[in-house]
Order: structure tokens, then sequence, then C-alpha cells
């Protein structure tokens, strides 16, 4: 039998060039997939359920590569590690942020991931109804720094008088520093809040 | 003179345009844009400074629509307000973030809001040096959350065991709800750190 001239469709390949054609900003969609992928869509359809489908390889593609490495320890910890990598992994694939947002989470890499910040966070004695939410402001927090990372160096430039916006950014740092202190400070803003949070939730406990 | 069929080329018309377009997820480029205004892309350039242009027209029409009423008065009111004007903005225009976070911000309207939260932080207390650092945080955190209201019902389908990630989503809000309380939490966890951080700040000078 002679060998195909190209590799055949797995979900490795379809969700490598999934995330290539999103990142490459040409908006997605599974015939322009196909297209750059050298197949039908009907050859396409027979590998993934269609269009969520591949959005959900996409993500544990993403997975694989940003969160695989589960943290654990201290709930602080864990959150911080697990921030860095959602970090990451939003920043350098931000065009896949709304695709990945849309869609419920199935894949299993990236459960496991969401479930070790979860347990981390009931272990370290939030009150259970309260963690999901919490699990929401840090993904949101991760979310929006990966964003903010895919930022100009030059993020504000008035074409006027400005109170105080314009002087501020005078002297202000860019680029990829000003990005990474102040993720820094937002973790440290959330971290030592919670911990806040978390003495005060204690004490009313001890209390009761 | 016989008065045109369709409404002559302006900068709102097109800046409605390019927002449907992206809105829809059909991904953003110049000539898709010049087919659904019905005129050949050479007379769009006559009105806009390319693709970048374009992005900051759009960013020009969603901070007229959601962030044109300045807020005032104490930090921490112009923060709570400033946040909930902006996840608005990313929510209902998800697809949109990508483009406008990319680009340098020169639009007036949108410089106003970040110029009176900036200013609202300096007069509050906080560190000139530290003042762009907490907007980007805070900008993050909006932003995040904006991407996060357009999550779906059910965010987490674990497919196999879980931890606790199972037993707290079989429990958890869903929808509009969880995503309120959630912005909610995330916005007193940060005015909270950034009361604390401020009166540390204070005592510290009150000291030297």
């Amino acid at each position: 039998m002679a060998r195909p001239k190209v590799p055949l469709l797995s979900a490795d390949r379809i969700a490598d060039a999934a995330i290539e054609l999103v990142d490459s900003g040409d908006g997605f969609g599974v015939n322009a997939l196909a297209r750059r992928l050298g197949v039908t869509p009907s050859s396409l359809y027979n590998h993934v359920d269609g269009r969520d489908g591949i959005i959900e390889l996409m993500r544990g593609r993403l997975g694989a590569r940003y969160l695989a490495e589960l943290p654990s320890g201290a709930w602080d910890d864990v959150v911080i590690r697990t921030m860095r990598g959602m970090r990451r992994l939003y920043a350098e694939h931000p065009n896949v942020v709304p695709l990945l947002v849309g869609k419920t989470i199935t894949d299993d890499t990236v459960i496991a991931s969401y479930d070790a910040l979860a347990t981390a966070l009931v272990d370290g004695g939030f009150p259970e109804e309260e963690v999901l939410a919490v699990v929401a402001v840090l993904d949101s927090f991760a979310l929006g720094f990966g964003l903010d990372l895919a930022s100009p160096d030059e993020i504000w430039q008035p074409q006027g008088e400005t109170q105080s916006l314009g002087r501020l950014v005078a002297d202000a740092e860019r680029g990829r520093p000003r990005s990474d202190h102040a993720f820094e400070l937002g973790l440290e803003l959330l971290i030592d809040s919670l911990r806040l949070r978390l003495a005060r939730a204690e004490e009313a406990s001890e209390r009761r």
C-alpha cells in the first residue's frame, strides 16, 4: 500500500490547524478549516462533532500545552500557579478566547485543571457555596490579563489634554514589563483579599 | 438633485457596520466591511485610515454607548461605576474585544473614561507610580467578566469523576445570576484589597 501524501486526519492535527486558523485572525469556520487541512468538509465531519466539537478539540490541545501539570499544595500556591498557566494560554491565543468562553467545557485536561483549583479552595476552607464564584473571579482575571498581554506597547495616546492620564502614561513602564507588573499586582490584591475573607469566615464560624 | 438611495458613508455608519460584522463572528476585514456597506474598498478608504482606523471608530462608537457618562466622586464609586460600564461593553461585544485590546487607544470618549478612572485613583491617594497598574488590573477584570457573561449556562460538564467540581456544579447557580454574583464578589474583593492597600500606604507615609 502506498503511504498517503498528507498525514491522516487526527484530532490533534485538526485542533492544531483550527488554532492556527483562529490565531491568524481570519475567523473560524468548518469550511475554512477543511481548506486549510486540504480535505473536504464532509471528511472533516467524520472526525469531529461539528463546530462545537472542533472548539472542544482546540480547548483540549491548549489545555494539554498550558494546564497539564496539576498544581497541588496550599490553596494560594495552587491559585497562583493556575493563574500563570491560564494567563499564558489566553495571552498567546487571544483570538481563540471568545470561542473557548462561549462553549461548555468537557475536555478532561481542562476539567482536571478547574477541579484542582476548586478542590484547593474547598480544602483551604472557603465555603463550598462560594467556591465556583471565586473560580469565576480568578478565571476572569486570568482571561483579562491574557488579553492585556496582547496590548500594544502604547496603550493610550491621548489626542488632547487630560487631567492625569497623559502625565502618568509619559512616566510609565511599557510592554511586557508593564503587563507583568500589573498582573503581579492584581494577583497580590486578589490573594490578599481572599486571605482576609477566609480569615473572617473562620472567625465567624468560631464565634458560632 | 436626486437623493442617494443608500445613506452616505459616515464614521458612525462605518463603525456600526464593522461592529455588526465582528459581532456576527465572521471575522474582520476591510473587504468584508465594504461588501456589507455596499461600497468599494477604495471608497471606504476615503473615510477611514485603514483597518486600524476602523477599529478606532468601533471603539469610539462603543465608548459613546457605554462609557460616555463620566463618573465622579470617591475613587471607589468611580471604580465600581466604570467597571459596570466596561463589563457591559465587553459582554455585549465579546468578538470585538481582541480587536480593541490589540490597538492603541486614541478615541476621545474612551480616553476620557480612563482619565476619569486614573484621576479618581490619584485623588483617592494611590501612589502615582502605581495608578496605571491598578487601572490595568481593573480593566483586565472587567474584560474577563465581560467574557464570563458570554459563557453558556452550563460552563463545566465533567465527563468522568471529579474531586469536587462535579458536586459544586450540581448545586451552583447558572446563567446571568451566576455571572452577576461572581462579578459582584470580584468587585468586592478588589475594592476591599485596594482600600487595605491605600490604608497601609497612608500609614507608611505618616510614619515617615
